[in-house]
């Protein structure tokens, strides 16, 4: 029997609660899909007077069955409302999961006096089983009975998994606002842990501008948390306008404070990755090109070799530079630097700085790579691999 | 502190000790490189007729001094010996860490009175760091005057780094015979461990033969171990033959009798990868191509989450569907099937047999996905992400 003396896990810190834009409401509820007993069932509802919505789904082609559903309602850019429940992910779950789901939405448009389709639906939790539907839809009407303006705090509390923390972000501008509450245990790859993001505010913006605005924020944001198109069968982000400020923002105003919020969102799940004990920034600078800085910095932030080494506090720039050699980015190995925490550790790809003065005793990691071949550069964040990791994924269903 | 009680990783058997084919003697020995004290310097030396030979290196961009050497030695199609080390990979080590490949090929050519140019050198272990070379050179003599016909098992031994035993296969054809060594601890992609092998014959066989041989064999062995290109710096496969057989084997002969001792080898790196409680064969069937099979059956074999549950006797099937959906392979998601240790637990995307019925208290477990999309199919071997993989490769340079 071999035992392991783990360093405690540190614990994410919450962010502070956050107010929705005007035209919102929302609630959880305990419906007792969770063994736990937590709250697992969240309504957002749009009040308006617009009712315009953009969203991002996973790229995973198994998808769930709210995955389905949620993209016919979000065709003609209208939401009402959004259901989601954690306790159970709807995923493979065949033609009974799609009727489970499309009864969700028609329980929470009865519930609100809307039409089923302007109804999304959201699920996380284990893939294969059928939700319990009486707890489910009881939930949904004590959620709707509980729905307030003040109810952001408790959704997003109510879409928490494996989370340790309820994940919320609000970026002000002149007069509008942007609201969101995320929910996800970080490796979202290549562990598929799902993530679920609605992002609401009270700016005017048809579904267009929405849609814009979001594509450009995830893909900055939430796509460069150690993602590479490896998503989950439940991942979705929403963006819900209802216009009630009265303030038609320029797009790139929108989109910055919708970026904004989102970025905040991803840093929080990666702060509160599955048993992980670092956060670490790979930036790769020096590249020819973005795709270039990303596959690199992908293939440095997918690599379990490393991973390991930073949770070992080992600043071992082989594991990186290895790493970078997997890539078909432009750049020759004798001119690759490799900088962790402000040590310049390898130098023109052999070594350099003594390795000794690198600290990894903080939850922050900071590893940056210089390709020397342009001028384009990205960040993607990562955890470590550790034993909480294997831990908690090798338990998870039991 | 957290602690956590893992199960004893089971020993690997070694396989039995294996001849070296007519005409090759080998020789290991304790040069002082490790500071185990363990064995670190193999020789392996082709006394001919013949000295032809072909070989694979790694994929890698970033590759180590040995191999940019080795990768000239072998332009010409031959080799009259191969030094090998472990205690240290001499990747990373810029202008000096080749100087010091070459000095040491020169070292062998001096002491056994060849060229220095027929001399292949392979490195394995710690990257970034230079070589001792006083010790190095002197082991080098050392092997040189223990180079024996029954060294093979001697050699096999000097090479492990990570590994619990020494890997070791033959086959025996109609009046000549091939036999094989290898180091490397599996988990060979993403965890970029460093795999050697260096497979003999005494068969008759020009340069181009053995090169088509090899490379017909690697592909459907160390390729399909969990590889996805994703090779060290340092990974090479050598195939000598010395002829001193007489006999020349038709292509397939030969063909078939190098891919039965890589094939074995490649299993026995599995059976003792780093930390590993199982090993686990993920088939595909019912693919429309080779190449869709094996694209899904590595981001099966890749998915950390998947690898976590089976370490933790999860039969989670939904963690396969999801890495299948990862791909662009032809399948249709609600015809897929998942099979594990014979048992139908995902059918037409959907709940199939009871998943408590799988049985994953054995070493070997077996995965098979029917894509239902054609008549292709792989099999690719991996392991399962545990504590002791982690700590392994946590504490590794320390």
């Amino acid at each position: 029997m071999t035992t392991y003396d783990a360093p405690p896990v540190p614990t994410a810190a919450a962010a502070p609660d956050v107010a929705l834009p005007q035209g919102f409401r929302a609630a959880g509820v305990t419906a007792g899909l969770k063994p736990s007993g937590r709250p697992d069932v969240a309504l957002v509802v749009n009040d308006g007077p617009h009712h315009h919505a953009a969203a991002v789904f996973t790229s995973n082609r198994v998808v769930a069955a709210p995955v389905t559903w949620s993209r016919q309602v979000l065709a003609d850019g209208r939401v009402d409302a959004v259901v989601l429940n954690s306790g159970g992910a709807n995923a493979c779950t065949g033609p009974q999961g799609f009727l489970d789901t499309h009864r969700t939405a028609e329980h929470v448009a009865a519930a609100l006096g809307l039409s089923a389709g302007d109804v999304a639906v959201c699920s996380t939790g284990l893939i294969g089983e059928l939700l319990p539907m009486d707890r489910l839809l009881a939930g949904v009407d004590a959620a709707a009975a509980a729905l307030d303006a003040a109810g952001h705090p408790a959704a997003a509390r109510a879409i928490m998994t494996t989370d340790t923390v309820p994940k919320q972000a609000a970026a002000d501008a002149d007069g509008w606002s942007v609201a969101g509450m995320a929910k996800g245990a970080g490796m979202l790859a290549p562990a598929l842990a799902t993530m679920l993001v609605v992002v609401t505010t009270d700016a005017v913006a048809d579904p267009a501008a929405l849609d814009a605005a979001l594509r450009a924020a995830t893909a900055v944001t939430f796509d460069r948390v150690d993602s590479d198109g490896c998503m989950s069968t439940n991942d979705t982000v929403l963006l819900l306008a209802s216009g009630a400020s009265g303030v038609t923002p320029a797009p790139e105003e929108l989109t910055e404070a919708v970026t904004a919020v989102c970025a905040d969102l991803a840093r929080q799940l990666v702060g509160d990755a599955e048993g992980a004990h670092h956060d670490i920034a790979v930036e790769v600078v020096g590249a020819a090109s973005t795709d270039d800085a990303l596959e690199v910095a992908r293939a440095v932030a997918r690599n379990n070799l490393f991973k390991c080494a930073v949770y070992g506090g080992d600043p071992n720039w082989g594991r990186v530079l290895a790493a970078v050699g997997t890539t078909r980015a432009a750049f020759e190995p004798d001119r690759l630097d490799v900088t962790m925490q402000g040590v310049p550790v390898c130098v023109a790809g052999g070594v350099g700085a003594d390795r000794t003065d690198v600290d990894l005793t903080g939850r922050e990691v900071h590893v940056l790579v210089d390709l020397h071949a342009g001028d384009a550069g990205v960040t993607v964040w990562t955890n470590d691999l550790t034993h909480d990791y294997v831990h908690e994924n090798s338990a998870y269903s039991t």
